[in-house]
């Protein structure tokens, strides 16, 4: 079925800028978009559904290519202990930490997994996110990991939500392993990821690169397993120190290497001749009140690509906001909006391999796209919370979203 | 007509303290809370409407004490052009800044400027805000600062909100004072003021005390009127510097001073013998990334009550959301969830001249609460962004917002 949406203006985001179309026109026909350009351009003889949208700003969905939001319990109680004054260590002996999420997630039931993962993916959505990534992570074996990215599958299969899954059975050294992160790793490549990749529950294969979690060697060894298996990888790099993982990424043409607080300049431009992402993420250098920023004027030099995206999860960014992430990326990182914006859809897009499909508003292009009550798209990023979207559309169809994602 | 809210936890916050009660029943009547307290203890007999909360937790409604959410135009453009490199002169001489702000706000009708306040004040109350103070201070002339008063007006007539007005012509000096700002000072004493006042539309009165404002001499001239004229007065003070604006609103008895990242411990003391409320507002310290952070271990040592408001202005704080506000105040600030929250209830209402009806659930104050689909209070400070309020209750009656505030 064709439809022309008019009466809007549109920041296509086409080569990641702006690129904007004053009074356009998008003719959708089904899931895709048939034809975008200015109204007085448009298709003569169009005798399908005519939908005005008057006046507003329509930009692509947008895309967070960061989150962990499967996971059981919360880490509220934490949060606030901390501000009552424990210390982490006080905190690592009660059983906090990410070994708390662990251990909730691990007891949970996969459909107490999904009831809570839909509310959170909603949250998203209300935001204008027609699409975003789910990392396992919080299983770390065989069933439990299983159990999480079957949780992110019936996601894609419930909302209006495009989902790309990525196995991060390399996020933290399970209990069961404690001091023999060679053997983890060996069973992740040698079972884990086999099993669920024959499963189809895996898009792309992550890892922890930091002295807390994964060594270099550890995750070269992760890669080459994903390599052998036809997966694309990702890798969570140099957050809290330098261990040049994000080169490591890019000799393995990742599609994203991400945080990067500490990169170098040889990191840079390896990520940028393998077109490898840089995924920066706010939420956690605003919530852990880092003072280091990622090299934003460096990866612009190297003409590294920058996505944005929530990372949201219960320790260190629990995130129910990308709009959010566009202020932050500006307000703490110094993007423009614009690269902002090109952060969470175009550049999103490449992180998480759908960059030919999603991204922009183009012909052929999935017609996921969002009609912003706003004067200008600079406006996505200056207003600090609040609920923008005027319509979200995804695949040609009206999403409708409940009035509070609990 | 009477109902009885069951199945719900409360926090009351009496005494700024959570002070919870579990497994609570609420009896509303008409727009007053009856009875509150243990479902056990209930009174018998009760013949009237019974609601099933859903095992939610309640608070009281949500009041924000400080916001300028009458205005015209944004200063999102400034925004973008700040990030794209321009320097504050640069968009000074563009005429940008508060400037450009009185402005269009003078340009704008009143309708105009009622609708873009509408829809930001339902922003807030997606966040479960239920009562809010408005402040004029971008018409800085008769005319246009009664036209943003009478919008705050009308708001309280259109929308489930209470709203209190807060009179701030002494919020810059206008180009047709330029460089007589004593002048200006004695036509707001004399004329602005007392005709506002007769007009019923000034609940308050507010100056913003800085080197780049108005002296203490100038606001205690202010305050002096405000006096005769019998309005509480309350002060935007050491924001920027330390001038002791905070000691000067205590000695007039001031229902808050706003900022304060730049007060002393005299002012803390003189604060709190005055009861004076000390109002935080994260919001502008963030969007301007401030270092000073206001003395929170000192205010707390001093017994002085801390609000937490959105500070809600086109310049420094496009903040749409109350909630955001509670997690920076907690990140940012270093309060405790339970501090925030008692930030933006009994301490907001303080704030407000109502803490004899608003700011906590308690039998004889306004039936004004919210059901959250939380586990836990913290949560309110603990997630970044996302709409969580199940149900919002205002005078005893069910809320019903907008999908979208635009
Ligand atoms: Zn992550
Ligand atoms: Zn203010």
């Amino acid at each position: 079925m064709k439809k022309l949406w008019r009466h809007c203006h549109a920041a296509t985001m086409k080569g990641g800028a702006y690129s904007i179309i004053e009074d356009a026109a998008i003719v959708t026909d089904g899931a895709r978009i048939d034809w975008i350009g200015p109204r007085a351009a448009a298709p003569a003889g169009f005798d399908g559904e005519s939908i005005d949208l008057g006046g507003a700003w329509v930009t692509p969905g947008l895309i967070d290519c960061h989150t962990h939001l499967v996971f059981g319990g919360d880490r509220s109680g934490e949060f606030e202990a901390r501000l009552q004054g424990a210390s982490y260590a006080e905190i690592a002996a009660r059983g906090g930490g990410i070994a708390s999420t662990v251990r909730a997630t691990r007891e949970a039931s996969e459909d107490a997994l999904f009831e809570t993962a839909k509310a959170r993916a909603i949250g998203l959505m209300r935001d204008g996110v027609t699409a975003l990534e789910v990392k396992s992570g919080y299983g770390l074996d065989l069933a439990n990991e299983r159990k999480m990215l079957r949780v992110a599958r019936r996601l894609a299969g419930t909302l209006a939500l495009t989902v790309r899954t990525t196995c991060l059975a390399a996020h933290a050294l399970p209990p069961e392993f404690a001091g023999r992160a060679d053997d983890y790793i060996a069973h992740v490549c040698d079972h884990m990821l086999p099993a669920l990749v024959d499963e189809h529950l895996v898009d792309a294969v992550d890892a922890f690169c930091e002295h807390i979690a994964f060594s270099p060697q550890q995750v070269e060894r992760l890669f080459l397993a994903a390599q052998k298996l036809g997966v694309p990888v990702k890798l969570h790099a140099e957050q809290l120190s330098s261990l040049h993982g994000s080169a490591l990424a890019a000799r393995y043409r990742a599609l994203s290497a991400d945080h990067l607080e500490y990169m170098t300049e040889d990191d840079a431009m390896a990520m940028a001749q393998a077109g490898t992402v840089a995924v920066l993420l706010p939420g956690a250098f605003y919530m852990l009140r880092e003072t280091q920023m990622p090299p934003v004027e460096m990866l612009r030099r190297h003409g590294v690509a920058m996505a944005l995206a929530s990372d949201l999860n219960p320790g260190t960014s629990p995130a129910l906001s990308l709009r959010m992430m566009l202020n932050m990326g500006c307000t703490l990182f110094r993007l423009t909006p614009e690269e902002a914006l090109a952060g969470v859809t175009v550049h999103a897009a490449s992180a998480l391999g759908l960059r030919e499909t999603h991204g922009t508003l183009e012909a052929g292009k999935a017609a996921d796209f969002v009609a912003w009550r706003i004067n200008r798209p600079a406006e996505l990023a200056y207003w600090l919370g609040g609920v923008l979207p005027n319509r979200i559309v995804r695949n040609g169809e009206d999403v409708a979203l409940p009035s509070s994602e609990r």
